[in-house]
């Protein structure tokens, strides 16, 4: 079997999704760092791998893929017999509800987190003030869909049941961004919320993806 | 085996994605109207089927789901032998091509088309004055995901290969609307997208949803 490749940023979030995946099913993997400082995703060779120009992209002989959400989603099926069992197999159903929780997560989580990151990091990084209406804006969004996740939690430990899946996987950086920034008393109040927080960010697979980032920056 | 149901309204795009699937599977389903102008999906017994307050959602004995691409998925695995083979069954890597072609629609093409529909569409709907500013702004990365769209269907007839699949059937809702709109210059100079959108928006499931959309208008 040909070599699964990796190419991305330690820094980026959808990078670090697949990094993730990649430390819980235990397989082995190369990175390629793509220094993004450098404008490399842009260049026509990084185009060849994601025509949108973005990391993460991922290769394992003829295969090609990319958005971190499709390769997570493949390294989980392909390697269904290896680590962290990170689908919920069984019947159609069972699968459903772990689909749904993904889709929560893409269309729902990711939106208004995606914009408070941009403001509350990115604008920062590049020395420009965040939009304090936009922040509130946003948080007031990622608030409700909160509300929805710890009522959710209640009922079960993990977002598509008792286990860890994807589901809960594909939010931990955009959470560990929020852990370290203003956002955190959204997480904070509400407790069911909070110790989902707390368990799935100090999963070992998560920890070694926090050591790569360290040791690149 | 339970009936399914579909909760939601034929002008609701989502809702309008579920009923494009049913149709090209030519599954029997009940149809239940919920009345968007009166609120009543904020009202608690919709709250129940989806938490978020949103149409579509889905029901099938005790399975309840919401999210209009989780229901399609489910109901392409469940009644994988009847109507159009939706999916690309085969192996994990035939799969993930597919799958990858899912998560373009939603994190490349949902996006920025959301933002135009709502300048183009709710604000006109509701006597507001869209923002020429937004729209040129979304219309311009909109543009930029149909450059890579143009060059994929290049190389294949459908996005994830030679067979209509789910990936294309995620884009109806929204490119019926585009093709109604302003925006619809970005799709016909662009030759393979056109005839893409032709095809596609030309399929007897898709003429069904329409046909329900004006009986309830
Ligand atoms: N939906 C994509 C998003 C990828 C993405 O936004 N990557 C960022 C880094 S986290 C990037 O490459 N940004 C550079 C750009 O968009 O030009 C995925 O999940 O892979
Ligand atoms: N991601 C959801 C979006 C659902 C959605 O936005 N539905 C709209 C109608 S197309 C709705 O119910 N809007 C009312 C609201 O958000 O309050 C899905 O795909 O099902």
């Amino acid at each position: 079997m040909a070599v699964m490749k990796v190419h991305g940023n330690p820094l980026s979030t959808a990078t670090q999704r697949v990094l993730a995946c990649l430390y819980e099913k235990d397989v082995e993997f190369q990175f390629v760092n793509v220094d993004m400082a450098a404008g490399e995703h842009k260049s026509e060779n990084f185009l060849s791998h994601n025509p949108f120009g973005q990391v993460p992209a991922f290769e394992e002989g003829d295969l090609k893929l990319f958005e971190s959400r499709a390769i997570t989603q493949y390294i989980a099926h392909e390697y269904s017999d290896k680590g962290t069992q990170l689908l919920l197999p069984g019947s159609n159903k069972t699968m459903a509800v772990l689909h749904l929780w993904k889709e929560v997560e893409s269309h729902q989580f990711d939106p208004p987190s995606a914009k408070l990151i941009y403001e509350l990091r990115f604008k920062r990084f590049v020395g420009m003030t965040p939009d304090s209406a936009v922040v509130d804006e946003h948080e007031a969004k990622l608030a409700k869909v909160l509300d929805v996740y710890e009522a959710r939690l209640a009922q079960s430990k993990y977002l598509a049941g008792d286990h860890f899946t994807l589901a809960d996987l594909h939010h931990l950086p955009n959470v560990e961004f929020f852990k370290r920034s203003s956002v955190k008393k959204l997480f904070e109040s509400r407790p069911h919320v909070a110790a989902w927080v707390d368990d799935i960010t100090a999963r070992p697979s998560w920890i070694k993806v926090l050591d790569l980032q360290k040791q690149k920056v």
